[in-house]
């Protein structure tokens, strides 16, 4: 758990918001009248439950509304725009970029209620509102032989609604794609509480909406592509003595021509923080691991690609170990999925990027990080998802004792490493609030007011997830809108 | 060849337009001055083989433009912006939904000479500019042991501009996705001919772009995923003494657990009007035939998938002939793809739809346009990639013999048995301005606002490809835009 908190965003929360007042915000008492309080949680000691996410801490929302339909969706998102108070959607929370934390008063929509799911076995789709919980979709979808691939590592409490917020990613994303190429529709209520359901033809609304945040309108069901899964899996772990022979390692196997369905890599700092956790056997003392799977429907095919994985690996300086069983395959891969509560334990925040680089770069890049967290003082760890050159570099830090200012300044300065690189901000986490400063450095101004017309063509009060995404331009934002087209 | 003729859309070229005068539009003139003659074509004779694409005939546009840079791409933009002039992206106009056709007097920008590619195995992408032809994409990836999937039946001649603009499928489509799910980044000239270079993060704006049809910025460069190809593909032909029993089943095939990489159907006066024009010795007289692809890297997998699709076609009454030879399956797939030129043969205009239903329905939605099409007294014939439920009936006319709102009038109601059955009306071939009326059967009032709210941010004048995807709403279109948000 996430202890509770305040003060974390520099010029949050220092004065006490209207909202951790105890008298009921009249949007919450409208609320509470039409949908009923089953449905309203408009006491300050709940409310305040939903101010966060994962890593982020934001403002205690006027009231917190659990839809059990998209008609009471409607209603709020009514009512909200009646009242001129911006609407956040939020999932499971477990999201790491910050995007569904509250950032100003707001009512927060929580979908965990809306939780229907249908799988067409004949249709290849999964139809599922935005509460269903990520791994219960290939769960429903196995016993027709199908599966869905998108693999957050936590897609045991994630929701389909924040994966499609995000546009998630996962391990088996470097093989199978990300979150988004896996829908083939959505129903979404926009910023005037109309609902559309949206195909991918014409203009593709669904892919916009995909990865915006909630910033756009708040989707309330997708239906979702299945396909069948690999009949072969093969996994090793590879360790080695430097992080740069790490990223060479993966290039030379890729150049060769395996396609692995997952690449992952955790630097020294990261198993340790899984061993201290879990206590696995993984290799301590190695400056980085690597952790891969091939797959596929043709045994052979599957084990030379774990061949020239190894190969790879060994030529690169590397230490590498099959694992024997299924069961040692799912021991290394527990080991993956734990790195975010192992690092919990280390400092009571982090700061996680979620950068991608070319491959190519790799090897300078995770150098340069390192070097920068090291001369930082501050807890840096490395992993991520190495294959298409998504890194997750985290600053652990305990804000009692350290300033938010200097992790910021690190979080910025290793960002700047990625673009200099020729990389972007975000590769499966969001842009949220924790890299929307970054975008400044990563978008030109002109491709950024292209997006701030996106944004006021489907929101153009700013009532939807204000303060994500997108950086601030200066303060008269709405008045700006007002007039853009005039 | 298309003949050269006017006046196929109702209400237009009724009168000479002013772009047929002899003398130069200025901005002809401009352009001309600036760019030199070698990139303008300014010649009446020159500019009238613009007017058209592959199934629309438009207007003569006032200049034709051959860029070779982006810098040239933006010196036209921000030329035609400031002489109140539209512009309309053109690849190899192959299209068939009218999406490079100028509807009204503009400047045509044809992308044929931007032809740069360049292919970078270790990061498995190719840098391709507009105007390079779809194939070349794969020929130039084959080498390193890659291709480029999506291979719309055109791939020979279209370009990956206009795949981009049409969000183009194909055969392969089915099992590998189409143009959009192979794009990493754009590079994007606006209507203010501001260049963006995007990724897919954050806002997905190339998302938006692609299948835009050039009426929200023009694409300048893109950077495409490549794949390996699949080691073993093995094609059968099956044929049907009926329509419905073909698509019964590939409903079979596909529930017993077969995942063909292409799935196409013909019938029967399709395949008569290819071997009228080819003489492959295809069934003749069948009433519907399916033709069959199933690859993987697992021969003995890829023969399995082979014989579930063997046993559903014989299960529903088909008689199956597998191809014995490599030879024997391209020279099936040449029927497939010389189904385009083969129907230009029978009458020289034709409406081509591209609808796409839920699998489920497709017998009876194959039945249904079979009976409007015999009680129509037109020629018309259904093929398409049946796999996904992709059909394209075509209605084959002859302009001066018949009436264009008689084959609109069928059109229509072709496009209503799809919609009433759960369809869309684009699977691969864009909206143009062939199924930019029907877009208020399908899109709801409020969802079209919508996209027009996002296409005014982006191209506030309209100056994009005008009277593309949207279907116009009241005539203060202008007025409107202008007033939008104020």
């Amino acid at each position: 758990m996430i202890p509770e908190k305040e003060g974390l965003k520099p010029g949050l929360s220092r004065s006490r918001p209207r909202s951790e007042g105890k008298a009921a915000h009249p949007l919450a008492t409208e609320l509470t009248r039409r949908l009923g309080s089953r449905k309203v949680l408009s006491s300050l000691s709940e409310r305040r439950n939903y101010r966060y996410d994962a890593i982020q801490f934001g403002v205690t929302p006027v009231c917190v509304v659990l839809p059990e339909t998209t008609a009471d969706v409607v209603l709020v998102m009514q009512a909200a725009r009646r009242a001129g108070v911006p609407v956040v959607g939020r999932g499971a929370a477990s999201g790491l970029s910050g995007g569904a934390a509250p950032m100003q008063e707001a009512v927060v929509v929580s979908f965990t209620r809306m939780t229907a799911l249908a799988v067409f076995p004949e249709r290849r789709e999964a139809l599922a509102q935005p509460g269903v919980i990520t791994l219960k979709v290939s769960e429903a979808a196995r016993p027709y032989g199908l599966i869905y691939p998108p693999d957050p590592a936590s897609f045991r409490t994630s929701t389909i609604g924040g994966n499609l917020g995000e546009n998630a990613g996962g391990p088996l994303c470097f093989k199978y794609g990300v979150t988004g190429d896996y829908v083939r529709g959505l129903e979404v209520v926009d910023a005037d509480g109309e609902v559309h359901v949206l195909g991918r033809d014409a203009y593709d609304l669904p892919g916009l909406l995909i990865g915006s945040e909630g910033t756009l309108g708040l989707i309330t069901a997708a239906t979702l592509r299945l396909t069948p899964p690999p009949r072969h899996t093969r996994t090793l772990l590879a360790n080695f003595a430097e992080v740069g022979a790490c990223a060479e390692a993966v290039s030379a196997a890729i150049a060769a021509g395996a396609v692995p369905s997952k690449l992952e890599f955790m630097d020294r700092a990261c198993v340790g923080a899984v061993e201290d956790y879990l206590g696995l056997g993984l290799p301590r003392a190695a400056e980085a691991v690597l952790l891969v799977d091939t797959d596929g429907d043709d045994l052979d095919t599957v084990q030379e690609e774990l061949a020239l994985v190894e190969a790879a690996c060994q030529a690169a300086g590397g230490e590498v170990r099959r694992a024997a069983t299924d069961s040692e395959s799912a021991a290394l891969w527990q080991a993956r999925r734990s790195v975010s509560p192992a690092l919990g334990r280390i400092r009571p925040q982090r700061m996680n990027e979620d950068i991608v680089v070319p491959r190519s770069v790799l090897p300078e890049v995770v150098r340069r990080i390192r070097a920068l967290g090291d001369e930082s003082g501050f807890h840096l760890v490395q992993f991520g998802h190495i294959g298409d050159g998504n890194l997750h570099p985290n600053i652990l830090f305990d804000p009692r004792r350290e300033s938010m200012e200097a992790v910021h300044d690190l979080a910025h300065r290793i960002a700047l490493v990625a673009i200099q690189h020729g990389g972007v901000l975000s590769g499966e986490h969001g842009i949220g609030t924790m890299k929307r400063d970054f975008m400044r450095d990563a978008v030109d101004p002109v491709t950024l007011d292209v997006l701030r017309d996106v944004k006021r063509a489907l929101d153009p009060a700013g009532a939807l997830n204000p303060g994500k995404v997108l950086p601030d331009p200066e303060r008269a934002d709405a008045g700006e809108a007002a007039n853009a087209h005039s």
